[in-house]
């Protein structure tokens, strides 16, 4: 069962490259979500800038991916820092900025755009600008990344709704209480062993996000991260569960099609998880070691896919069979060979268009500082 | 006139990925020398550990480059580090380890790799060794890439002979004095004022590395730094120039086959040194920041690129074309399109085939020792 009982870091990776395909052309509801945090990463950012900084800011984004979205997030926080140390007359300070994802990811894009990068940070904020020290960290955020104390603020956008793994017991398909039938994430058919098993891994695998992060987090520092969760205790709302109930329908189809195995599709399971916001927050103040400063809910349109464009159903449904393949792609080929990909998207975008149904896509944003 | 006047960043790159014509491949001779370097390591990195170590020691590869040996010089530092802490009886450091080149470097195949590195070196150093923090860092060395006073321990192999650009004199076709004829590095016939356009590229850069490098080393921190180079005055030896010149008479042959315009081979450099080690010396005496500890000369037999094969002349051919196409095509693609490759390292297989010289490869081992 390829794919099962494997670390999410052996086979998740967005799509690379610059191509139709790739993550970076296919990346716009990300980007909708990053600008709806802005605010909450500006408040964290006046709060951290009143207290005396370091001469050099050492800030980590966890999950960069590659794409214009690697880069906007950590430009952010460095203009934010920037302009509000002049206005409070004190200098500015030099940065050491860390990306960090995958070793799949495609590090080689993003390193190509680093000098045209420094060139636009020092025309935008002006020639006292930086210097900015920039350097990649291939790994997984559910491992130590860091040495210890040494950064001062983290951010993390639309990374941490991917669990470790899919949930282990999730891969006896000999005990039929554990068998997703049909489906390949949590929906409303999932036996309720399925729905538990997923909410002990997201528990598992935050408590072990934010103990890691303790050690590498100076006292003081700061971490915003934003992700894909729920507004409701409900575990099967269509905001979170829709696209990927396309996606199950569009398998079935396959299945009876006669071009995957029945059992294949019920052993393949999406390491992915959008956990209830008072989940969130039970389980920051059990593991302890930050103090909750803001949890918020941002909500991104059903067609921010379209990246502004006017609404047609169809169209959106081909823009999130696109965005949907640049992020499930490297999995669903681990599993099931990269032979069905064509077919299951097309089937994605007939099921999806054929629907009349419309849902936000909520996300949580929680701002932390580090116990000192 | 393509190539020329653009800074070496923007146009050299090892070939990437594993693939017959990848730098990974055909890194044989570079291997030679780093074996030959160890010793000068070890030396560098035993007065090192004798001083009052810090608890995460902060290791950086200027010019890592991707394959085989990117990791081998990092893995033998951090080793011998290791090794000696424990005979001396105090406890091993963390390591932090950024390993640094151009942003066109294949970096993707170095990070695909380092889960499986990680792993190798616990297994050979044991449970006790680590952990050790892995970071890419692109940019050039001829620019500022660390913050002040991060390092402890800077290597650099097999890179410094790449200048920062071809010096700027040389582009001026229309100053006859500054025509290097149908060669593209120096040579017996090279005007004079090409040849000392050089030597002032070489301070220069050097120089300028010597600076930025004292700037991100802590006071009392190493450098170990191996680079081609000359053990005589003569700014000619066939030792140096030898590989250059069949190279050379390659592009004459498609010249006088009409496949390229003299003028386009005439205004073609290449932004590469080997510096007297004498005037190494001077150099690092004239800037000041670091102590000379060692200055060793090593030398690579004539068919250290075989990895040592039985020498046949032929086959020696064919493998340094190899080598020297997997570091030169990226800059002969940029001045004169891709089209030529193929043929020029045919021809040039023939013309070192064809000829009998036999020389020596010498490079230079420079220990350093930030002042304090």
């Amino acid at each position: 069962m390829e794919g099962q009982g494997m670390e999410t870091g052996q086979i998740l990776s967005m799509n690379g490259g610059c191509g139709e395909e790739s993550y970076a052309k296919n990346s716009h509801a990300q980007n909708a979500y990053l600008l709806r945090t802005i605010p909450v990463l500006h408040a964290a950012l006046l709060d951290f800038c009143t207290k005396k900084l370091p001469a050099i800011v050492a800030i980590a984004d966890l999950g960069c991916s590659s794409g214009p979205n690697t880069l906007f997030a950590i430009s952010q926080s460095m203009s934010i820092i920037h302009d509000t140390c002049r206005q409070i007359g004190c200098s500015p300070p030099q940065f050491s900025v860390f990306l960090n994802d995958l070793p799949s990811n495609d590090f080689n894009t993003v390193f190509k755009s680093l000098p045209q990068f420094q060139k636009r940070m020092m025309e935008e904020n002006g020639q006292d600008f930086g210097p900015c020290y920039i350097a990649g960290v291939p790994g997984s955020f559910y491992g130590r990344l860091f040495p210890a104390k040494s950064l001062h603020f983290v951010q993390s956008s639309t990374s941490l709704h991917w669990l470790s793994q899919v949930p282990l017991e999730l891969s006896d398909c000999s005990d039929k209480a554990m068998v997703n039938k049909g489906k390949i994430y949590i929906s409303r058919t999932s036996p309720p062993r399925v729905v538990e098993a997923y909410l002990s891994q997201f528990r598992r695998d935050f408590c072990s996000f934010l103990r890691l992060r303790s050690e590498e987090i100076a006292p003081g520092g700061h971490m915003v991260l934003t992700f894909r969760g729920r507004r409701m205790p409900d575990p099967f709302p269509d905001e979170s569960c829709l696209l990927w109930d396309y996606l199950g329908l569009a398998f079935q189809d396959l299945v009876s099609q006669g071009l995957i195995e029945e059992e294949k599709l019920d052993s393949y399971n999406t390491p992915y998880y959008e956990p209830y916001v008072e989940d969130v927050r039970a389980e920051i103040e059990r593991e302890g070691s930050f103090t909750l400063d803001r949890l918020e809910i941002i909500v991104a349109p059903w067609d921010g896919v379209n990246g502004g464009q006017r609404y047609d159903r169809r169209k959106t449904a081909e823009m999130m069979a696109k965005a949907m393949r640049a992020v499930n792609e490297s999995m669903i080929t681990s599993h099931f060979g990269d032979q069905i990909l064509d077919s299951l998207f097309e089937r994605f975008i007939d099921i999806m268009a054929r629907d009349t149904k419309e849902v936000e896509h909520p996300s949580l944003v929680v701002s932390l500082i580090r116990k000192s």
